[in-house]
């Protein structure tokens, strides 16, 4: 599996993927799932994967070598004008992918995958999507900030419980690193490093964060306190008073 | 769906259900999940469905009819001497329930249920096991000591955290409470009431405690505290320190 999620602050957008992925447990390795477009000052478009590994590096090679094409089909994702034409895109290619995996009649649940696209482009506001496997999709709201992909119960509580959209995005990346760090220890196909980037509103610049690893000091200090902060937290608790006999 | 733990300590057993059913979201009822057979100084027996709730029912019905008709196939489950047949019964039960609902040829993956039974006999030691709906079962052990059942998922973080074996009743039952709470926040198919029993070693006897509703003046105080502390804990984290730029 995988484990992303993308949120939408009021300050602009987070996202944070993992790379582990996984056919069987004996066959597993690192694979970027988080990619960018970024035409300085004009558009910063950041997407990430989940689902079948061979349907979502088609979708990210045809939409990468469509831009460098544009003869090809156009408009592509460097040219469209709006962030909701770039899901449309991205919908519609995801849905190409995953018709042409399946041969006709056959069941095409094995090729299917999810996507999260988000971004700004000049003229517009910042917009997040969740793209499903049928090409249409969704777009976060005020009531549903986020978006997740893969791995997605774990680590959602946490994230229900504390997201507040005029957040820092150091908090946000802080709540992020504790949902990533509750699925990781409760699944093995979610794995570390950890891919991060973040968009700040009207800055039309994808920032790329340093990969976290199991060796960042900054993550090992978090998931650490972590830890040690719930355990308190429970034992804080007022207690559970028997009634039974 | 459902949310059952099944949870084994060195005083005894924690059992904890949800009363959630649902098939569909427009079709929804409480119903118990949790079960007892209990002859007072002899055999306790806890039992906890999640899955197919037609399967579930017609198990315990026929675990039921059974010991109160031994006559029809013995020993049932008031009469077999350890904890190891009562597993096999209820596998073997569970096996021929599911059977019997799908037609031959047909897919009997939508009559498929999972049970949590535990318990103890006179003469054995506390035992707790996991029954799948090919009928056989796995126990717990000390590197796996508690079971779930249902929508797993959101629960397990933080009893994988907080668990340790020497842990009071009490701490026990506030800890699972946490666990549902998240469930239920999460989850629409897991929901109120909750109904609860402790087993002591070497009782013989089921406590049934009160079931935990709403309005449940604990529940509410230990649900309240740990919204508040996952707050004040994520906000004693060590900062994230952004790297990027």
């Amino acid at each position: 599996m995988t484990y992303c999620v993308g949120m939408k602050l009021n300050r602009g957008l987070v996202f944070m993927a993992d790379t582990r992925t996984n056919a069987g447990v004996d066959n597993f390795s690192t694979t970027k799932k988080l990619f960018t477009w970024n035409v300085p000052g004009e558009r910063a478009i950041t997407l990430m994967t989940a689902g079948n590994l061979a349907t979502t590096q088609a979708v990210i090679s045809l939409l990468d070598e469509r831009s460098k094409a544009p003869s090809d089909r156009s408009p592509t994702i460097l040219q469209l004008p709006t962030m909701f034409g770039v899901a449309q895109l991205v919908g519609a290619t995801l849905k190409e992918v995953i018709a042409e995996s399946a041969p006709s009649g056959q069941n095409a649940s094995s090729f299917r995958a999810s996507i999260i696209v988000g971004g700004q482009i000049d003229g517009g506001e910042p917009r997040l999507f969740l793209i499903y496997p049928e090409g249409n999709f969704i777009e976060v709201t005020d009531d549903a900030p986020f978006f997740q992909i893969g791995e997605t119960k774990y680590g959602k509580p946490i994230i229900v419980r504390a997201y507040e959209p005029d957040m820092t995005f150091e908090d946000a990346v802080r709540l992020l690193m504790v949902s990533f760090d509750s699925t990781i220890k409760a699944n093995l196909s979610v794995g570390l490093p950890i891919d991060l980037q973040l968009y700040e509103t009207d800055s039309f610049t994808c920032v790329e964060e340093p990969r976290i690893t199991a060796e960042t000091p900054n993550y090992q200090a978090i998931t650490q306190a972590w830890s040690e902060a719930l355990r308190a937290a429970l034992d804080g608790l007022p207690p559970y008073v028997r009634d039974g006999r």
